[in-house]
C-alpha cells in the first residue's frame, strides 16, 4: 500500500544516534540516600535541532555559517520549536514530595509507581546532618544556617521514628491477618516516602525545568536531581546544552526599571535606584549581575 | 488607539452567567473528613457552547433545529473544542493522595497551598469505619469487604496515631527553639494530610475527569470529589451535563470483537465468545451491558 | 560528578529499536500528487509501553500473562500513559488546507517550512478527476456523487488556472525589480499550495489523531495521510496497532438510550427506537454497526 | 446532595467583573482593512491573581504589603500559576496566514469557521499603500523600506486581482449548476482570504503570545492583532499588564557574554566585545539596550 516516490533510496536514513549518551542507558545514577536517576531512552541529538530548523528557514540559514551558531541562534531567540523535536525518558527513584514538585511540569510524560497495585518498599528519605537547616528568615521559602550537630542529630532521629513507624503500621495494615486494601494501607506513609517513575519530556520543556530546579532558589532536594539531570544532557546535546547555559541558566533579566538605572550608571547620572522606580531588591539584583560599584 | 467598526454598539453584549450556579458561588460544600469543595467562579453556560459552534458550522448548524439537540450533537461527535469554551474555578481542600491522582489530569490549572512557605493546620483524613475495607482479590487496585467494626476501628486507630504522631512532630520542629526550615519539616507528614489549592478546568477536560474520577473504580477518597463537581456542573450547563451523561457516562464501547458477538446473538449463531475472540472478562462486559442472557 | 549506583553495570541498557520501522527510514511515501511521508526517527516500540506499564503497576502485572495482553488491557481500560512512551518524527508535504486540519491536535511539536524565510516551490494540489465530487446533501461538510467526467475536467482546469496564476504573481512580485517581502508576496497562494514540516507526536496522541483522521468522514485529502501513517504505525508497534484496531478504530460507543435500545431488543420488547430516547440517526447507527435487523 | 459545611454562607461570594472591560463586551474592533477583535467574555480580573497566589503561600504573602506589589513579585519571579487563574475570550476575523501564525499557540482553544460546512463571504486581505515594503536585506524574515508609490499600486492592483478571480472560481464552482463540494472549492483561495474564530486563553499564556507577536520583529498584520489585544488587557487587568510591560515586553535578557560586557564597562576594562565571546549582533543589542556609548 506504502508508494516510495522516484529515487526514495536516495533518502533512506538511520536513526541519530549519540554515543556519548549510549554509555550512560541503563546505569543508575545516585541521588540521596536511596534515589536515583537512569536513562533509558531518548530521541534526537543536537543534529535534530539543526535538522528541523532547516526545515523552518530553508535557504534562509544559509546566512548562519555553523551548526552552532544556528543552534545558539535559536536558543537566543527564543525560537522553541526545534528543541521540542529531542525527548529524554529517565527512570527514576525520589522522595514523593520531590515527585509533587516535578508533576507540576505538565509537558511531562510519567508513568509512577502504583502503591494501590503494589506495595512499597520501605524506603523514606532521611537528610544528611549538613543538609539539615533553619527556616531563612530572608526567604519564606528557604533554608537559612545549618543547625548545631547535635541539633541536626536529633532532628534526624525524629525523622527517621516518624519513618519507621508509619511503615510499622503501613506493613501491619497489610498483613493477611488485616488484609487493609493497599489504597488506604498507604495513606499513613509520609511525603518524605520513596517513589518510581518513568518520565518522558522534549529538550525544550526539560531546558525549562532545568532552568527552574537547577536553580539555587530551588529546593536541595529537588535541585540534585537536576544537577544529574545536567549531567546527561550535556553528554546528549553538548552544543545545545552550552548555549542553555549561556543565554538562559547563566543570563539575566533587566525590567524596564533596572534598564534604565544601567543606563543612568553607564552616563554618569548619579541618581539613586529609587529615580528609576526600582525597589531595593531590584536594586541589590543589579548589583549582584553587574558588580556596578 | 481602538476603533470601533461602523454599527459597533449594535454588537454589544453583556457577560454570560447562570443564576444555578451562582447560587452556590463561595460556598464550601463538606467532603470526606475535613474536606470542601467550593465553585470561586466559572466563564460561559450551556449558551456559550451553542454560540462557539455556530462560529464553527454557520449556516450548516441550521439544520439542527435547536440548541439541545446541538449540544448533543456535538457530544455524540467528539466535536470537543465548543465544550473547552467553558471553564470553572473551584477551591478545594483534599488530602495529599486524592491530589496526587487530580494533579495528573494535566490540562488544568493549578495554585496548591505551598508547605514550603507556611505552616499545615494539622488535618489529616481518616476514613469513617464502613469505607474501612480489604484489598480486593479480583481487583489489584480496589477494596472488597468492609473489615468487621473491631478491625476497622483498630486501622482507625493506627492511623490516628500515625497522623497525630507525625503532627506532633512536625509541630515540634516548626518550634522556635528547633526552628527547622519548613520545607524539611514537612517531609514526615503522611499523605492523608490535607493540602488546599485552586484548580480551574475547563469543561471538555472536565468532562474527562469526571468520566474517569466519578466512575465506581476511582478509588472512593477522589469519586467523592467528582461527584460533588458532578452537582454543581449539572446546575451549570444542565444541557452539556445530560449529554455527557448519556453518551459519555452511561455510555458503553463495544471493541470490534464485541460488536461481531452481538451481531451473533442478534442471529441467533449461538457460538461461544472465545469464538469471537472475546476473553472471558470481555464476553463479562457485554453480559452487564447488555443483559443479553 | 555522576556517581553510578552498587551495580550499576548489570542495569546498563541498550536503545529499543525496531528493524521494521528501521526499512522505513527517510524514504518518502507518496501522497496526493506532489505530497509525501517519510519516518525520520522514533522513540520506543511495543517492548516499551509494557515497560513503562510495569513500572506503574510492579507486581500487580503478574496477573497478565504476557505482553500482548497486558498492552490490550491498557488500551481497553484507557491507561493511556504507557502509549505516551513512544513517539514518531515524520517529514510530511501536504498542501496548507490539510496542514490547518492536523495542526489542531495541539499536542505534536512542530517545524514548519517559513515562507517569510524562504520561497516556495511552486506546488500546489489538484484532485484527481475521480475525487472531484458533488457536495453532499446530507452530510454538511462532505462529499457526495463524483462529477461527471466532463464537469471534472472544467473544476480541474479551473483549479489549475488560478493556481498557476497566483504562483506566476508570486513569482513576479519576487523578483528583482519588485522586491516585496516574502511575507507579502506569499498572501496571493492559494491555500493548496504545498507546504512541508517535520512533524512529532507520541503514541497515545497518534492513535487519537489516526481515530479522527483515518475515519470515512474526514475530508479524503487528510485521510490518505493518515492512512500512510496507519501503515508505519502497524511496523513500528504491531501490537498496539492491532489493539487500537480493536477498541479504537473498529470500536462502536453505544449511549445510554442506544444500550437500553439493544436491550430491548434481545428481551424481544419489540419497542420502536423513539420509545428509548433514540434519534432516527442515533437507531440507524445500532443497525449499522450490529445489522440487528 | 451537596452538604454545606457549617457557617458556609460566610463564604459565599459574587463573580469578579471588571467595569472596565464589560464597557468593551460584544464590539468589534477594527484591524486591517475588513478584521476585527472582540471580547466576548472573560473570566478573573487583578484581584483572582492576588486571590490565587494568597492561597499557595498562605501567610507567606503578608510581608508583600499590597496587592500590586504582590502582583509584581509573582510576575518577576516566573510564578506563573496564578495568571492561568484569568481567562478571556475574543471572537476574530483575520486573514488566514495570520490565524496560521496564532495556532501555533497551542494553549489557545479555538472554534474556527469552517469553509467545508459553510460559504465564505469573499472578504481577503489586502495591505495599504504604505505596507507595501521591500523584502528586507538585514532580516530574513522582515520587511525593508516601502515601496515608491507606483510601484505599490501595481502589488496592490496584483494581489486584487488574484483575489477576486479566486472567488469569482469558487463562487463558480459553489453554483447550483456545478455543485462542487465545497471542501474542495475552498482550496483555491488565497491565504489572504479572512476567516473568523472564538479564541480563548489564559492570562499567561496571552502574556507570552503578545511578548512575541506584538513585538516589532513579529509580521506587521499579526502585530496589529497582538496591539489592539494589549488595549483591551490594559482595561482588563491594569497592575498585571503594566507588570508585564516592565517584567517582560520592556525588559531585556543579558546573556553570559553580555553580562560580562556589561561588567567590564563598568569597571572601565575597556576590552572589545570579542573578547567576551559576544558577536557583533549581540554587542549592538547591548548598545541598544543600554546607549553605553
Amino acid at each position: 500500500m506504502l508508494q516510495p516516490v522516484a529515487k526514495a533510496e536516495t533518502y533512506r536514513l538511520s536513526r541519530t544516534s549519540v554515543p556519548a549518551l549510549d554509555a550512560h542507558l541503563g546505569i543508575p545514577y545516585q541521588v540521596l540516600d536511596h534515589g536515583f536517576v537512569r536513562c533509558v531512552d531518548y530521541l534526537g541529538s543536537d543534529q535534530s535541532i539543526v535538522q528541523a530548523a532547516r526545515v523552518s528557514y530553508g535557504d534562509g540559514t544559509k546566512h548562519t555559517s555553523n551548526d552552532r551558531g544556528l543552534i545558539r541562534y535559536l536558543m537566543r531567540h527564543w525560537h522553541t520549536t526545534p528543541f521540542e523535536m529531542c525527548e529524554i525518558k529517565l527512570h527514576m527513584k525520589l522522595p514523593i514530595f520531590v515527585a509533587r514538585q516535578m508533576v507540576r511540569h505538565r509537558t511531562a510524560s510519567i508513568n509512577e509507581y502504583s502503591a494501590r497495585y503494589s506495595l512499597l518498599s520501605g524506603d523514606f528519605y532521611v537528610p544528611e546532618l549538613d543538609k539539615i537547616a533553619k527556616q531563612s528568615e530572608v526567604n519564606n521559602q528557604g533554608r537559612g544556617a545549618v543547625l548545631d550537630k547535635d541539633a541536626a542529630h536529633r532532628v534526624r532521629e525524629g525523622m527517621m521514628a516518624v519513618g519507621e513507624d508509619a511503615f510499622a503500621v503501613y506493613n501491619h495494615f497489610n498483613e493477611e491477618e488485616v488484609g487493609l486494601a493497599r489504597e488506604l494501607s498507604r495513606t499513613v506513609l509520609p511525603v518524605s516516602t520513596y517513589t518510581e517513575w518513568y518520565w518522558k519530556i522534549d529538550l525544550h520543556n526539560l531546558f525549562h525545568f532545568l532552568r527552574l530546579r537547577a536553580d539555587p532558589h530551588a529546593q536541595y532536594e529537588v535541585r540534585v536531581y537536576a544537577e544529574v539531570i545536567c549531567e546527561l544532557v550535556k553528554d546528549w546535546v553538548p552544543v545545545a546544552y552550552e548555549a542553555f547555559e549561556d543565554y538562559r541558566r547563566n543570563a539575566v533579566s533587566l525590567s524596564a526599571q533596572q534598564r534604565a538605572y544601567v543606563r543612568g550608571i553607564l552616563r554618569h547620572d548619579h541618581l539613586p535606584p529609587e529615580h528609576y522606580g526600582l525597589t531595593a531588591r531590584e536594586a541589590q539584583e543589579v548589583e549582584d549581575w553587574l558588580s556596578c560599584s
